[in-house]
């Protein structure tokens, strides 16, 4: 089975016919595709796969050696209306490169896993990277399986329909030494480097924040504009404040989600609801950043008579990968004319398992519109196939 | 069966626990309770129920007269998450003044019915005095049909749900020479007035307007602000726009309906839908208050590089009520000291009926607070009671 024709089996699987975007929410019929898909390749190459109690999976190219191992993967969900390589490309490259070492002849000297990490996007619990989260700790049970969804369901209760048992934990990263992943890039650094291929430096950090902005509702014709507590200005105007700051500061901070209470068309809203994605070069300057956007709208709220509630929902400190790691991969893919290394805005699991302590390195390939999270995110069939050879490079260098 | 106990029964449907407003969408569950109180208070005083095709009802007390009848009512169904008085006030009043009447051993001289029209808050299918448009041909049967809600469920598959066979067109308003209705106030008019009751002089003309947005989605992460094509931003300053123009011009102008895509927290949205609500004393200034606020938008989407379209769901030009009909009902009145006239800037079904050339009065019941279209929305016993005794005094006059 080649890159490509997993990559054309896995095409169709979530896509909406109206959007050409995905919709693969974990738990979700789209996403229990995705990991049959995920086993089947697996069961082609002869790996045992193995599940956690929250949903990641690894598939085992088991080896007698007790050396640590070395993991690679990705994750198979993705964002609402989502792009097919934000990534899904990260597990598909992987089996091809497994294809690639056995193709060469080569054995390793230690196992190499293919992991499958559950929920990376956050889009459907609004926690990114759980599964990661979990596996690693840094993440309480508790605090998880009390996470809701848009309808109200709770991650506890779509565990108990996806017949996961979560008190049993994981141990798939017991034994794991190394972790690499690969992505497609959701930038064009690599385009203006004319590289197809690059590696990471750092994650910027980065938070999601609740906006709670509360008014009075009211009757949208007889109400006077002077006697109205309307929260949808008090959001407006933060949201313009968020672009400006980001602007000036050259930073990043969107609302890209907004829920409106009761959102009817003939009533003042009582609520409006609305996240705020911010990210930054170091912890200091994002901290600085949502505190001035949520003074800003704190004063344009007294300005309204309403208030406004913020809440951190997750925030992810900077992580800057392992230097030895990437040094060492730089060297291993030296034939390929040297790596140019980037720093992402976006967060990963790789994030999550670096934090943790575990040696981690990540590996982009080029996106020539710079475009993701969204339909129209593209990468070149050569591209990825370059990617598959340099992740097919390193995990050689990692295990022999 | 006092007005106490008829409003008693009524209260609890489509009552939220949790917010204490009020969700009776039309051909909802809550909506069918509403029905059959209705059918069950007719039955109560011997009143016949006439229905037709779309859904609208008529509780008669026959006469063998063949003169001009009298109708009175108003709307049971409710926006989401909306007042109690909103709409059931008339009806419920309706059958109280009915039974006033009856206790004064008054006979009317002409058929007087008690209507319960359909959709009238446009909650469900987006427009407002459906169920009146329908009846006197404002609207035509294959518009109406076509409109969808929120779910994507068409308005024929909800009648067809519902039994109804709207081919059949509606013969309610056959033979009927004179509209009477009762509705809470929305503002604070009659509170200024010291006045528990008043009469209504006109309708500000008012519309309903599509804002869509259309802009790039991305990652909010790793696309740089000034690679961005936002349409929340769009969206942001033409918000803040429609009301500074508003409060300058002291009409009234509303964004309180907004659906974003993908709505994802990590996502630039691809595009923002809004729905403005504009309401103005002439039909003059509300053309030119959408095109002052329609303009700014444009220029704000080409510095944002988005795009934005605007579309006219529903505009109704101004109404002004029956003069003679006022002059005659003042008069009939003028024993209560007088009401005041006053003008509104709500929609009504009596704004429709009174369009389509059937001489129309309306009478407010004072609301201390002014709020409507909220869970707060309310009204005093006695200015209900109020409100029952000039109602029944009106219909009296109409009948004799």
């Amino acid at each position: 089975m080649s890159f490509e024709s997993m990559w054309r089996d896995l095409a169709p699987v979530g896509r909406s016919s109206a959007t050409g975007g995905y919709f693969r929410q974990p738990f979700t019929a789209a996403e229990r595709e995705c990991q049959a898909w995920f086993a089947e390749a697996a069961a082609q190459r002869g790996l045992e796969v193995e599940y956690d109690g929250f949903g990641n999976a690894v598939a085992w190219w088991d080896t007698p050696s007790s050396r640590p191992s070395v993991l690679t993967g990705s994750h198979l969900d993705s964002v609402l209306d989502g792009g097919a390589y934000d990534g899904p490309l990260g597990v598909v490259s992987a089996f091809a490169a497994l294809d690639v070492l056995r193709d060469r002849g080569f054995v390793p000297d230690r196992r190499i896993g293919i992991g499958s990490f559950v929920e990376e996007e956050g889009s459907r619990f609004g926690l990114a990277c759980l599964g990661s989260r979990l596996m690693t700790g840094g993440l309480e049970l508790s605090e998880a399986a009390a996470l809701t969804d848009r309808d109200g369901v709770r991650l506890e209760d779509a565990w108990a329909a996806a017949s996961l048992d979560p008190s049993t934990g994981s141990t798939l990263l017991d034994g794991v030494g190394t972790f690499v992943e690969l992505h497609v890039e959701q930038g064009r650094d690599l385009v203006d480097r004319d590289a197809a291929v690059g590696l990471a430096s750092e994650i910027w950090p980065h938070g999601r924040y609740r906006f709670e902005f509360t008014g009075e509702a009211n009757h949208a014709g007889t109400t006077r504009m002077e006697d109205r507590h309307d929260p949808m200005l008090t959001y407006a105007m933060t949201a313009l404040a968020a672009n400006k700051q980001a602007r000036l500061s050259g930073q990043r901070a969107t609302f890209g989600r907004v829920a409106v209470e009761p959102n009817g068309t003939n009533a003042v809203p009582s609520k409006v609801t609305a996240w705020l994605d911010a990210r930054c070069a170091s912890d200091e300057a994002l901290t600085e950043l949502v505190t001035l956007i949520a003074r800003q709208g704190q004063q344009r709220a007294e300005r309204d008579g309403t208030t406004l509630a913020v809440t951190a929902e997750s925030v992810s400190a900077s992580v800057r990968f392992s230097r030895p790691l990437a040094q060492e991969l730089a060297q291993e893919l030296a034939h390929a004319g040297g790596l140019p290394v980037i720093p992402t805005q976006a967060g990963h699991d790789a994030g999550v398992l670096s934090a943790a302590g575990i040696p981690t390195a990540m590996l982009f390939v080029r996106n020539p519109t710079g475009v993701s999270h969204s339909p129209a995110e593209s990468a070149e069939m050569a591209d990825c196939l370059a990617g598959v050879e340099a992740l097919a490079d390193t995990l050689a260098g990692l295990t022999s």
